[in-house]
């Protein structure tokens, strides 16, 4: 086994809702030699719990364990390739009812999570992974949880600077709005804010690797408002916007209407759809690949990625999750932090 | 060949936009024994037009050619199997530029569908089809045009008893709202509206043959409004609504996430799912089958029917048209009107 490169990348890779597939998802993923090898790893969560995904998965999972970052971040630096495993030794599997949505595991996932971005802030984690998260399990720990963009925001003591990706194998998905009742997303189509998420997209797949994206905006009524007939926005808010934004340079058209608007974007017609709402992008985005979609969430210090998919709490235990997903946002992830540490010697 | 039987069954078969793929379309499925064989068909538009789709297609055409109604429905009444033209003479084909709106295209297709209408009222259509409008053709001839169920309602006098369907292989999608801005769909989810909504759905798919079909509603927010984090409706408007059509007898279920809803549909766990807006259940049908989709025009006296797709002016005149949702549409209103005679009959 070749040495490690001391600049290496470090993944830092929380462990979420212990009662759905996220633990077998995570020993799969650290029992294949390519996902391994594409960076050093930190795991966190309760080695017990990785345990039990690893005889579900059936598969043996070969870490160092430490108790704490500080050991952690030594046993990194000392040793080669073999993933570090910080066990916070606060959840026994022995009582996490599989499939079920229970506090201790809600607490378990939000302590990993903020294990993870603690290693951010300390400058030792070049990009985050996390395995899905349970929404109601996160509310249960943490009442004001809404999700993982508001909860980061609130623990980085940013905000309004991320944005959420989701990403299939030749399509990615930006919305201008994302977890707010349908009522209120026309009051917040917004010629600012549809040229702030322009740029967010943009900015986001260039540091990962795609040089001048072509984003396809989507309009906000059917058939795109069918000239001003079933409302105005398309007319007065989001064509000038796509239009200002064409004139700032960005490869971006539109609006088109949404449900033709991904069909093109699957040909190969553009890169990115920029959609205006929550659902209009998801319903599509999980039609053509339910399995296997990424979500990154871009704007943060690094990148934090995330299979798209949820829990399944219905096969948690079987063993017969697929980890295609957990995978690419590993090496999404990875590779976003190659570019950025490129970037940023070329700079320095 | 066999005689006709006597008590067959007329669809009305209205030429929609000239200068797309109608007329290709329109003479591929009047050259399909199978088709021809399944009604007896009046064909409604300029037989010049008809005449240079079949060259367009390479098929022949055999058709009776009747100047207006009365000449149609006695030749009708005398001969056999072969299609009745009513020839409008409104529409020269060389005047008629292919993918391009036009006043001309317009105003023979909405003459093409009046004429159906008349069919329809004068008891001699058991069934419409037609093959696509397009709006900006068809609003330069009639200048409230909004679309199909408008239109209707306004030529013969009725007033929201209609709804729209989509059909693809194995899943229907209907809507609570349809052509209205997306601002104002949250206050048009209410109980009634909902409840109608199912009613109709249940009343248009047994009269199409399906006993008791299995209706899935969706929720109006993301993640169907997350135990209400992202909205009320699921909790105050479509809970109950489902509730009450549950105990009502229907074999109804929901809210259901809108972005996971179809995926379960089409794995075979609901024959129907019920959209509260236009877009949720467009961008899934369309993604799930473009072209092999059906619109159902349901609660009027006949069942309507026509393509689910557009006009597609970028291949109008190429000969590449897919014939398969227009054959669908034809044998899906025949087979409900059939229905309709048996239960009429059963009744009389």
């Amino acid at each position: 086994m070749p040495a490690r490169d001391p600049h290496h990348l470090t993944v830092a890779m929380a462990m979420g809702d212990p009662a759905g597939i996220g633990p077998e998802l995570t020993a799969r993923v650290l029992a294949e030699p390519d996902i391994v090898a594409a960076a050093r790893f930190i795991v966190i969560g309760d080695v017990r719990v990785l345990r039990r995904g690893a005889e579900i998965a059936g598969v043996d999972v070969d870490v160092h364990v430490a108790p704490g970052i500080p050991a952690a971040l030594g046993l990194a630096s000392m040793t080669g390739d073999k993933p570090v495993f910080i066990d916070l030794q606060h959840c026994d599997p022995d009582e996490v009812e599989l499939g079920r949505v229970s506090l201790g595991g809600g607490r378990s996932a939000l302590a990993n999570f903020r294990t993870a971005i603690d290693l951010v802030r300390a400058g030792r984690a070049d990009a985050v992974c996390f395995t899905p998260f349970n929404k109601a399990a996160m509310r249960l720990a943490h009442e004001t949880y809404v999700d993982e963009i508001v909860f980061l925001d609130e623990v980085l003591g940013v905000s309004g600077t991320a944005s959420e990706f989701n990403i299939i194998d030749k399509v990615w998905n930006a919305r201008v709005t994302s977890h707010v009742p349908l009522k209120e997303v026309a009051d917040l189509i917004t010629i600012p804010n549809i040229l702030r998420a322009i740029e967010r997209t943009q900015q986001t797949m260039v540091a990962a690797g795609l040089s001048r994206p072509r984003i396809a905006v989507a309009g906000l009524n059917p058939h795109a408002g069918d000239g001003g007939n079933f409302g105005q926005e398309e007319i007065e808010v989001i064509g000038p916007a796509v239009d200002h934004a064409r004139s700032l340079g960005f490869a971006v058209d539109g609006p088109f209407p949404s449900d033709t608007v991904f069909l093109r974007a699957k040909a190969g017609a553009f890169d990115a759809v920029l959609t205006m709402y929550h659902d209009q992008g998801q319903i599509a985005m999980k039609l053509m690949d339910f399995d296997g979609g990424v979500t990154l969430l871009g704007g943060y210090p690094v990148p934090i990625a995330t299979p798209a998919h949820g829990t399944a709490y219905e096969i948690a235990g079987k063993g017969v999750a697929n980890v295609g997903a957990t995978s690419k946002a590993l090496l999404l992830a990875a590779a976003m932090a190659a570019r950025a540490r490129e970037r940023s010697a070329a700079t320095s």
